[in-house]
């Protein structure tokens, strides 16, 4: 590539989280980097777009890197719909989301905004990353990251005129001083969360609920996301938009549905 | 099965929707019903839950129906979860979701409330249905589905206890007195939504945008839903929540990523 990359970086984290900076200041080491973010945190919101709302967007200057910046009132998708289709004047090569603050690994996938960005691009036809870290803490340290953001970011880039690939990378929570162990390449894990709802009373006598949940795993094999973060490795599962299981055609095939 | 099925019907265009209505009379001759649905419009939400606020939940009595009816202010994932681990005494054997006010068929199932209640259910363990009919208007006539959805219903009842399906059911768009044409098993059409944004200014002077766009259909071939309900039949795919693309595993242990 003689030109350098045009790169689209967005989060669900809000404009201003730690996980973004830092995801920027990588990619202003690759390419011309290109921010639209929610200017408000969009965690939990899966694939959502907004349909019956009106959408803002504003030009910031958040720091004194060489990127363009703007947030929006919109979810993640909605950052890659107007990046792609109203800002930026071509198509990015590539489209980089987070990084996470918390696990994207397994079933989290579908619940997540970071994700949804990262699946949106690769529906526009743009090679896309998620990255995520599993740890929740708004001050957890990236440093340990970003060398690896480089990489994958940079091999997709050259891969990338073969196939667009939606890639969900997360990184396993180490302490100070440790190392990843490497990188897994992995499928989704199953599992699912166990929901307890937080039953309160508002001061006005109304019942309210926080929903609080406590994640399963319920898939012990090596090949798994899950089992490559509890091991200490980087997990990255190359993540696809067809939700057909061809594995049940045949079999609805046979029902009578007359 | 001796006693009768326990039903969770949900919905995103909120409990007072014409569809969700049509659907609960159907519902009411397979089951018990039970009704948890928005107190709102949820359309476009995707796989949204609501992490990071309140949740309020609310008896109702719409109509003289034996259902029993709860609204709440959640999206329609956090519906089902709400029913399955708070309101309900046991398990659900079928959660059934709509009928939705518009189409649902190929790549709308990532961006669909409708069937991101049904998917919850699916994680959860429940068979689901979403229930979809290609007419956008409010005042659409249900009487045509509602045949089929009893029979699509019955059967994934009678034979759930081989295996959890969540299946996406969309229903052509027919003139008064016009026939369905039959029932097709297909898979999830290729396609994306071309967007295009509505720029306009608010009375102090702010720029803000509405979404809209154009549905590009990348997918000619006959198995496909879209093919299906272009030519008058009914479209059931069966849908899965592992979003692994298995194919690009072998394709990426390849790469240089040291």
């Amino acid at each position: 590539m003689n030109k350098k990359p045009l790169i689209l970086v967005t989060n669900d984290d809000g404009i201003t989280a730690p996980g973004l900076r830092a995801l920027i200041k990588v990619m202003n080491k690759i390419g011309d980097v290109v921010v639209v973010a929610p200017d408000s945190p969009q965690s939990g919101m899966g694939h959502a777009i907004t349909v019956d709302d009106t959408l803002y967007c504003k030009k910031e200057h958040i720091d004194d890197g060489p990127q363009t910046e703007y947030s929006t009132s919109g979810t993640p998708a909605d950052c890659v719909k107007l990046a792609v289709n109203e800002i930026l004047k071509r198509k990015p090569d590539l489209c980089v989301s987070g990084i996470n603050h918390g696990s994207n690994a397994s079933i989290n996938v579908i619940y997540s905004g970071t994700m949804s960005a990262a699946v949106e691009a690769g529906i526009e036809g743009i090679p896309s990353i998620g990255f995520s870290m599993c740890d929740y803490s708004w001050n957890a340290s990236f440093e340990s990251c970003e060398k690896y953001i480089e990489i994958i970011s940079r091999e997709l880039l050259a891969k990338s005129n073969k196939k667009n690939m939606i890639l969900n990378v997360n990184f396993p929570k180490i302490n100070k001083g440790e190392k990843y162990k490497g990188i897994k390449i992995c499928r989704q894990a199953k599992s699912y969360w166990k929901e307890t709802f937080d039953k309160r009373e508002n001061p006005n006598g109304r019942k309210y609920y926080w929903l609080t949940g406590e994640f399963i795993n319920l898939d012990k094999r090596e090949d798994s996301d899950q089992w490559a973060l509890s091991n200490g490795y980087i997990s990255i599962v190359p993540v696809m938009y067809d939700m057909t299981s061809f594995s049940d055609i045949d079999e609805i095939d046979k029902w009578d549905l007359k």
